[in-house]
């Protein structure tokens, strides 16, 4: 692995350094395989919409934490690459909710499983961080899914009312709306299953996201939930973005 | 290594497949640590594409033949990714154009060179295919550009006068056209450094690339240079094409 060197006013430094973490948590085993093909599409994504968050998108993180806030079981529910990317600051906010967080991935293998959650509990203790932590042993399924994705822990995202679940495929999009949750994803394709079957869709990139909800956390900003967010206006916003920075050469 | 099991009638069985290959390819050691992010971040271009060749790309693929075609010195140069993806259909069409190949890697250390030469030789004997192959050792350096990536082969790229070369970064691009080559790119984003500063740029994926140049030559396809060909021009059609796609929910 070589050592990230780059300069932090390098104008993609953000960018570079997401690419560094990830290709370290390959080597530690903390990823499937397709994880870095994924963290390219959506490189790609941010890439066209300018590489920092949108007035949309912080206007759809502010009322998915007025949401979790207001929750009576809130969850956050992580993979792979949102662990690698922003595992400490997910961590924060889970804190903060006084939520519990669901290591739940899609390729589950124990070595891997294992490692997210050391990984986790490092961070934890590092950090004195008081938040348990779900997904060793799933015990319940995701209603209308079938084989092993379906897998969750039933006192983690099973009985929860709102979940935050960055990163997450269509299917399970639905099948956790379908079970009544108010389901909030962050994904950087507008376009995406996923983002338009959400209740909540953040469009931008993961570790913002999470920095952008510990600094709303630290500020004390007063966060209400936005009765008349309608997700699919805000997302065509997104793709407007795209749009106009994909016109001309 | 899970087997590749999807089904071909599945609309996006090719882009599963060449997933698959890159992956399989990581585990041997053919590829850099950036490479699988390189490949999702055109995955996402190829999907706002619509994963087929346009009659823009198509157009510029058949420019792009006839001027190696007409070539003095052709060369191919191909890095990791275009090896896994498309290696046997760029030993065909080098057998064609009765021109070498060269193995040009930016993160380069020997046993990775040496992992991608045998993967070539392999294919050359199975299919038997006489094409020289140049890699191993370089002697000679791309002017203007610094550090190892310089590094390339007099006999391959130094002294060609069209160069094949997909999936380049913008740097070398440039410093290849500054030597007064044709340089021929396979770009998925029409809007990238190297896509703009390429002589011909094949938006487009480059197995389907490498397939289409096999078939057009096995087709004896009638192909002349075209003098009229505005490469500005032509990326302009597929930025069309990625905002048509991108306009609405």
């Amino acid at each position: 692995m070589v050592e990230f060197t780059a300069d932090p006013s390098h104008p993609r430094y953000a960018s570079l350094l997401s690419r560094h973490k990830l290709e370290k948590a390959a080597e530690q085993g903390l990823l499937a395989e397709s994880a870095l093909i994924a963290h390219g599409r959506g490189e790609a994504y941010d890439y066209l919409l300018g590489e920092h968050t949108s007035d949309n998108a912080r206007e759809a993180t502010e009322n998915a934490l007025a949401h979790l806030k207001a929750a009576k079981r809130p969850v956050i529910s992580i993979n792979g690459n949102t662990t690698a990317l922003a595992g400490y600051e997910l961590l924060r906010v889970a804190e903060f909710l006084n939520c519990p967080l669901e290591v739940n991935i899609f390729y589950r293998t124990e070595q891997r499983i294992n490692a997210l959650l050391s990984h986790l509990e490092n961070i934890k203790s590092k950090h004195n961080i008081d938040v348990e932590i779900f997904g060793r042993e799933p015990n319940s399924r995701i209603t209308g899914l079938k084989g092993p994705r379906a897998k969750c822990c039933h006192e983690g995202i099973f009985v929860s009312d709102v979940i935050l679940v960055p990163l997450e495929d269509g299917d399970r999009c639905e099948a956790l709306v379908s079970m009544g949750k108010t389901v909030i994803v962050v994904d950087l394709n507008p376009l995406s299953r996923s983002s338009k079957k959400a209740s909540i869709t953040i469009v931008d990139e993961i570790t913002r996201v999470a920095k952008n909800m510990v600094n709303m956390i630290e500020n004390h900003k007063d966060i209400e939930i936005n009765i008349g967010f309608d997700n699919l206006k805000n997302l065509q916003k997104s793709v407007n973005i795209i749009a106009s920075n994909y016109s001309e050469i």
